[in-house]
């Protein structure tokens, strides 16, 4: 079944999803951040199907998410590394990993911890104002049409 | 089709696509964020079949995330409220945003704007460390085993 497409909608998150909502796209970006490369160690930490996992890869390359870089000649193999549009998808997996902490498992029970290097502290992601820096809370942002309204 | 469930996997990223990552849901919420409440009002943003509508919305108040109220009796309806769970997931609603601004559109053809109230000023969300404060930039984040591996 193919999956219903977002792409006539003049939205950005229905445009993202577009993208990157496809089942199992998300964990691939999990993964390919945790430093996961190979398509045979994509293939064994999640359990994907080889054709499945070959789709998804490929339509990430196409979209400029991941690169394709030689890492071996004979045979001929490549490894899938995040280009920049790619990382920048960081804060997606950081805000759903934070949620699944707090509301699935709690955050005493979290599989993970994220040690934010720079600083050396155990952190959680905060999503907040790039004006003045206070948390963006519910309820406290609204949505006014852009330019490409 | 029924998709892969995730729901064996020790990963907080894996247990929150499992509640919110099927076709339409993250849509359902972006709407809900932007105020919709009522079932005809979302099936007619979003031109979903009923039964899917009726499908998502179910699973998201099973889960939590939204909460019927009354707001008729005769004939009786409801509308969907985010609870406080549900309200938590904003910041992948922003993250999404931000990404298909910046990736898809160009920040100079977005569809919205989000205007940050509490500062009167347009915002952008950015990600940033509990800890520190600084932004939470791929490459300067580390996983290490949480209470619960």
């Amino acid at each position: 079944m193919r999956r219903t497409s977002f792409a006539d909608m003049n939205c950005s998150v229905a445009q993202t999803l577009e993208i990157v909502g496809e089942w199992w796209t998300l964990l691939i970006l999990r993964d390919a951040f945790l430093g996961v490369r190979r398509f045979d160690e994509f293939q064994e930490r999640l359990g994907i199907a080889r054709n499945v996992l070959t789709d998804r890869l490929d339509t990430l390359v196409e979209q400029e998410v991941l690169e394709r870089r030689p890492y071996q000649d004979r045979p001929p193999r490549d490894e899938y590394v995040l280009t920049r549009k790619g990382r920048d998808l960081l804060p997606v997996i950081h805000a759903l990993r934070e949620w699944g902490d707090r509301w699935v498992f709690g955050r005493d029970r979290a599989p993970l911890r994220i040690v934010h290097e720079r600083c050396g502290h155990r952190t959680r992601a905060v999503t907040t104002c790039s004006h003045c820096g206070e948390e963006l809370r519910p309820g406290e942002t609204r949505a006014v049409p852009g330019p490409g309204a």
